[in-house]
């Protein structure tokens, strides 16, 4: 059901160099399910994540932020099938667990190993079903093992999420691979969205967060499926210098802007892909707000036509119900909005010129760029510079079902 | 399918003095139905009013703005089938015709003739149609006219929504009456929330105002469907003075408050009628926050919730998946909410107790509360003495089939 997206192929998700990754059937959900990722970080990596900012933020959320703080990471340790979130004190016993039994096994300090759970919420997290399975995990740490990371990371995801792209920098090969999953903004009981993305380029930290920030607004900052956020969402940026081409310690050296773009355009296509397979999607919509006054109002009309339902069930009807866009505008709280200067177009149709029914509109107009699987909706508000996009998909019978019967 | 909502007999309609009603049959969108309402107001009469906030303003609300700063109104003339919105400046010439022709027939001035209209957006208000039938209209104008009435404003709706209440100030009874419509927050292609309260009561136009606020905020401004509002919503209050009770003047005084009172229980229940009666509406949810630092942390905390699809349809399913709720609280926006303090009960069972998994929930517990029609969300965040409520619905298969499918 996923709008034009289908799973890379094992070959073209290039090894970077410093990344070792291997999955392991734990049974925490599912009985024989790949559900569990060890990922190991070569010496001298750079880490950096963005985390939540839901208040209810699970268990292994926490770790992760405190042991981030503490020591240069080494390991990533992802299950599926159990969010460990809403379980109190003793999920963030069983968090520490797992990251213990990491360190064990590997020789580093524990607070090197950052923990990450996507699932069902509310249940204690299976600790020895997971433990039980690292050392099998860490004798099969690869290079080559992306997909089945990506396939391992999934919940109610039906195509697995990955990319790679190269570039060179300063004669030097520089690989950037990344997974992400997710198909919902929040499912709380059973999903989240995780995104992981490494190069091996060699960055410096300061300038790997501030490109994480700018990637991220560029991509899974700017979409949504239902307007919900996860207890359990996380972003993790990792580069272990491995390419050995010279450090990146400036945002606005000509590395740091190439290397920038990749990676945002990488981040970009693991965000849409989440959208493309949002529960029950039939549609990708890409919403652009133009000639506001600043960055924010354009963002916030941008949101107010991608949470109205009643955008989205018309989206899904391909039904050119205008008449919804344009309220969702109106009530957007653009201050002073004057919708005299207002446009809409969908696709290359105009539906409103200057605050009035465009007066080339035909139903059949709207219609045709309805029935398309892809959707852009441009408002021009005729006030400013500014302006902000953002990503969503339609809103159909099996979101509702997905939703409304996951648990049975 | 309404929740709990039946329509109210005509006997239980009581007639208010000084105010007559008429519907006519002018076949706006089917024909036959009864679509026009002219509701005269006597003379001395006080109207207070609110209009939507949506900048995208249909032309009979941006038309009874202005003419209700104009001149007392004498006439309020409403139509289904057809919102007048986006339809430009020939909306507003065809609202001004309208509103001249019952100026016409009447004897009053345009001005005092306030126009509301609910239905499809962007079709061209069928002028001749409204106006062949005032005169008809006009001729049947009547105190005992409520229920018809009620019936000829729905449209979306599956059940008319009116009530009356009365109670003895100073010796005299008073009467009030009231309608409302709606069945989503907005359908800007076929609804809107208009609701029109009548009472004999002599109340001053500045109170009868504060009041009208008053009402709403504990009303019509707590009610959700889908978090839209519409390019038409209205609420009307007047007072005609009939019932010769002492002048209030004062919201203060002893009559004023009991007023307000019953007014709000009127209020309270047309708005809760409309999320009863919400589109595809399984369950009718009210939702209260209390312990915040002030009352708008509350409501952004409690819309959350109200908003979040996840919930709506775990609702739906009466699937007691109380994680959905904690991450809409965790995510409503709050300064520095501590997880610590916060509780969570539905109906009486307790899901979260400060910031923990209720040690005493058993999914027994939660689905018995869940399985009930009406459920009461309490979440009490531990800072504070504010509290505020809302009201809402769930979101159900029946919401996508009739907001995809209304136009086909």
């Amino acid at each position: 059901m996923a709008v034009n997206l289908t799973a890379p192929t094992a070959d073209a998700l290039l090894p970077v160099a410093g990344i070792k990754l291997a999955t392991a059937s734990a049974g925490i959900k599912k009985p024989g399910r790949q559900d569990v990722v060890l990922m190991e970080l070569a010496e001298g990596s750079e880490t950096a994540a963005v985390y939540t900012r839901n208040a209810f933020c699970a268990a292994p959320v926490i770790l992760a932020r405190q042991n981030q703080k503490q020591a240069a990471s080494r390991y990533l340790l992802i299950n599926s099938g159990n969010a460990n979130a809403g379980t109190g004190e003793s999920g963030m016993q069983a968090a520490k667990q797992c990251c213990q039994v990491v360190a064990d096994l590997t020789g580093v300090d524990a607070s090197a190993v950052l923990p990450f759970s996507t699932g069902v919420i509310g249940q204690p997290l299976p600790v020895e079903k997971i433990t039980a399975v690292l050392p099998e995990a860490k004798d099969k740490l690869s290079e080559n093992n992306w997909l089945q990371a990506a396939q391992a990371i999934m919940t109610t995801d039906t195509v697995a999420k990955a990319r790679s792209m190269q570039l060179e920098l300063g004669g030097k090969t520089v690989t950037i691979t990344g997974m992400s999953k997710g198909s919902g903004m929040i499912r709380p009981d059973m999903a989240t969205m995780l995104a992981y993305i490494t190069t091996d380029a060699a960055v410096s930290h300061a300038v790997l967060t501030t490109m994480l920030h700018k990637a991220m607004n560029q991509s899974f900052n700017r979409i949504t499926v239902d307007g919900d956020t996860s207890t359990n969402d996380a972003c993790v940026l990792v580069a272990t210098g491995k390419a050995d081409n010279k450090l990146i310690d400036s945002i606005t050296s000509e590395e740091g802007e190439r290397l920038l773009s990749v990676l945002t355009d990488i981040c970009r296509y693991l965000a849409q892909a989440v959208v493309r397979d949002g529960e029950g999607a039939t549609k990708f919509i890409s919403i652009n707000v133009k000639q506001g006054q600043s960055q924010e109002e354009c963002r916030m009309a941008a949101y107010a036509i991608a949470h109205s339902p009643l955008v989205k069930t018309a989206l899904f009807a391909s039904d050119p119900n205008w008449g919804r866009i344009l309220a969702a505008v109106g009530r957007s709280g653009i201050d002073n909005l004057d919708v005299s200067t207002v446009s809409i177009h969908i696709g290359d149709v105009c539906i409103v010129d200057k605050g009035q029914p465009a007066s080339d509109y035909t139903e059949q107009k709207g219609q045709s760029v309805m029935d398309e699987a892809e959707i852009d909706i441009t408002v021009s508000l005729g006030r400013g510079q500014a302006e902000d996009s953002v990503w969503t998909c339609d809103f159909s019978y099996d979101y509702v079902k997905i939703n409304a019967e996951y648990r049975t």
